[in-house]
């Protein structure tokens, strides 16, 4: 018998469980450990920066009107009376024709308000230096907090942790971050097909290459990978690996068993365990016997045995609600437009993600099959950047059209990429 | 007194730097500790994919032969002498209007020459079905070697290794992998107004950023950072840190004191350790005081104090070495095109790198600046992800304008990115 499964449209899927609760934890790191990982509060300047009037440049400090009269002709003679390495303070006030070595960084000391460039002084004695121009008030100061006000948000909770970022934290004293904790992900990849990588290839078998991919997709989204190996297709000894699964993890990844036939035993387990469905066929290719459901908060996933349908269920589906537990927030692969580099002539029924690779043809996106497209294929995936979209219709597409791409190597992520997807029809 | 400096073009500083002897070191991993490494040695194919030829559909596996007079009309009736699961076999031959149950993924029984999918055919009793169309020799196989042929090369030594990159060294059998060690890159901040992250801010001094700005460039570029602390402008201790941090290290970062300035102790330094200096002035903003120097095989770079140009000096002079430690096959940034979202109407005297957010328009790229571009400014750095290159010359640029950008979160890199960078005038 086989099971009749009523497909959901992709963005429907991705609603369906993008709306379950998901709560995300979080834990304080150092700053030194903090690359990479998303922050879970709003950082905001606990200072002005510069937190002080400063040099931007090696020099003297000055009263800038003691050098109005100053030209190449009659240049003015200051009196050296101290000097400013970075870090240290002049303490005295400095008086008309009175001047301070400062170096680049040093506080501007009190009384003055310009700084002349060394090169545009002339030492005169250990104590004497002359002065050819005139300089304006504020002349070559840095103001305090011309650079960011106290008070500013400088990076958003949710945003992944770059080493700009990793600067904005040193400078305001965050010796701590908060970020989110990485959800763990357990995986379980099930099939009598499968031999172990370290195992021998016997006739009728293939290596289980399904799992370690996925452990390295978690990783990529952020998570944190829990591989509990393979399975047998045999009902119980999958049962038992999933409830026991389910124990040690945040969300359960099942690649394999999740069709309709004889030895697809992921639908039965769900009933067993009481699982909801959320959904367990999509209107999409490769992938459409993908299966997501929920048992208390936690989220099971079951993703087809096929490596390219395990591989785009994966980004469509699991990413996000990894996102969703990091606390990110964008959840989703990062949509933009690009070119289509080739021409797809046969239609899709159903919208179909095609495992491509970006190039740049002048300011141009140009997105092309990384491979042979066949959802079989794993030779093209170690190429794949990017999915191209094309939406199901009665028509093909042809090179040079513009499509939408979703972005597999990138950190910012889409708030909701399934509206508006580009159709290009000429 | 002011020492000069010659500043050399920024094209010729990289060349003087990557044309250095950097040996690379490799080791074995888990393959599941391979994401993101990068790979030492070419991957081929140890078996065809499919490794023998096999049913892409759950059906039923026939002689094609028999099937030639089916019709709807007069369907033809078979015998189902066997099923095979995925990972079994069928060991018999199989005979005229015989047919055998086969699972997805299981190898087509001998004497088969095309496979029937499930639901277009009807189950007449527990051993027998009926077929109602032709269907052509070689019908829904998956042929062996159709997808990847022994022998060919799938992934290349210098690639960072994606999760489609480990789907392939499972499927073949790759259970450790030969990935470049990450080269050890030293940290250490100098300048007496630095306090460290924890410490409070005290008049006229700043935190600390560079350090740990450096720790995530190094991180992100595939190293590995030792941080050795920071250092008040005092030359012995400076010295002794340097000595030491070098016994330790493949390459050693210093942060600050690379100017000709009174406390500027790196110069002094190099020439105290006989290192040869392979630049210390770049044609360049910011960075300008950048200095690169050898001792022996090791490398050490001189960076500005200046967080930005610290920060744009990591990535044009010393990310470079850190790929080639890591035996990448592109060492620079990637380089590409895109539309200037701003005017920049004051000409540059050198060259000039804008630390900048890409966006995207339609399917183009569009650069603009990620917030005030002063050298001194860290408030722009969290939202960076590029550099827009601005060559010197007499006149400004425009918005719309086309430019070279480089990227700093991307992992593929540009063989030599410095000529032809676009000039743009109008």
């Amino acid at each position: 018998m086989v099971e009749k499964r009523t497909p959901v449209p992709v963005g429907e899927a991705v609603h369906r469980l993008s709306t379950q609760n998901v709560s995300g934890k979080t834990e304080l790191i150092p700053l030194e450990q903090s690359f990479g990982r998303i922050l879970a509060e709003d950082i905001y300047a606990s200072h002005d920066v510069p937190a002080f009037d400063r040099s931007p440049y090696d020099g003297f400090a000055v009263r800038a009107a003691d050098t109005q009269n100053a030209s190449q002709d009659e240049p003015v003679r200051f009196k050296v009376v101290g000097e400013i390495g970075a870090g240290s303070l002049f303490t005295g006030e400095v008086k008309p024709l009175q001047a301070v070595r400062i170096m680049t960084g040093a506080p501007i000391p009190a009384g003055c308000d310009a700084v002349v460039m060394l090169e545009l002084t002339k030492e005169i004695s250990r104590d004497e230096i002359e002065i050819k121009r005139a300089f304006p008030q504020g002349a070559n100061i840095s103001r305090q907090g011309e650079d960011t006000k106290k008070g500013t948000v400088l990076v958003r909770r949710g945003m992944t942790i770059n080493p700009g970022a990793v600067a904005l934290l040193a400078t305001f004293g965050y010796r701590h971050v908060k970020v989110a904790v990485k959800p763990l992900i357990g995986i379980l990849a099930t099939g009598s097909e499968l031999v172990d990588v370290d195992e021998p290839l016997t006739p009728g078998k293939i290596r289980n290459s399904n799992a370690y991919m996925l452990i390295a997709q978690i990783e990529r989204a952020g998570g944190k990978a829990v591989y509990f190996g393979k399975l047998d297709d045999e009902f119980e000894a999958c049962l038992k690996a999933v409830k026991q699964a389910l124990t040690e993890v945040d969300f359960l990844v099942i690649s394999g068993g999740v069709s309709v036939g004889d030895y697809d035993y992921v639908p039965a387990i769900l009933q067993e365990i009481k699982a909801s469905v959320l959904f367990n066929k999509v209107g999409m290719r490769p992938g459409s016997v993908t299966t997501a459901a929920t048992v208390g908060e936690k989220l099971i996933f079951g993703l087809s045995g096929n490596p390219s349908a395990c591989y785009v269920g994966f980004e469509l589906f699991v990413r996000p609600m990894i996102r969703k537990a990091l606390l990110a927030d964008k959840l989703h692969l990062r949509k933009v437009q690009a070119v289509l580099g080739t021409d797809f002539p046969k239609p899709n029924p159903f919208m179909r993600f095609v495992r491509a690779r970006l190039s740049h043809q002048a300011e141009k996106l140009v997105a092309a099959p990384s491979g042979k497209d066949k959802s079989g294929i794993v030779s093209s995936l170690g190429e794949t950047d990017c999915f191209i979209v094309l939406p199901s219709g009665t028509r093909g597409y042809e090179k040079g059209m513009v499509v939408d791409v979703l972005l597999l190597e990138d950190d910012e992520g889409s708030e909701w990429p399934w509206n508006d997807i580009v159709r290009s029809y000429k």
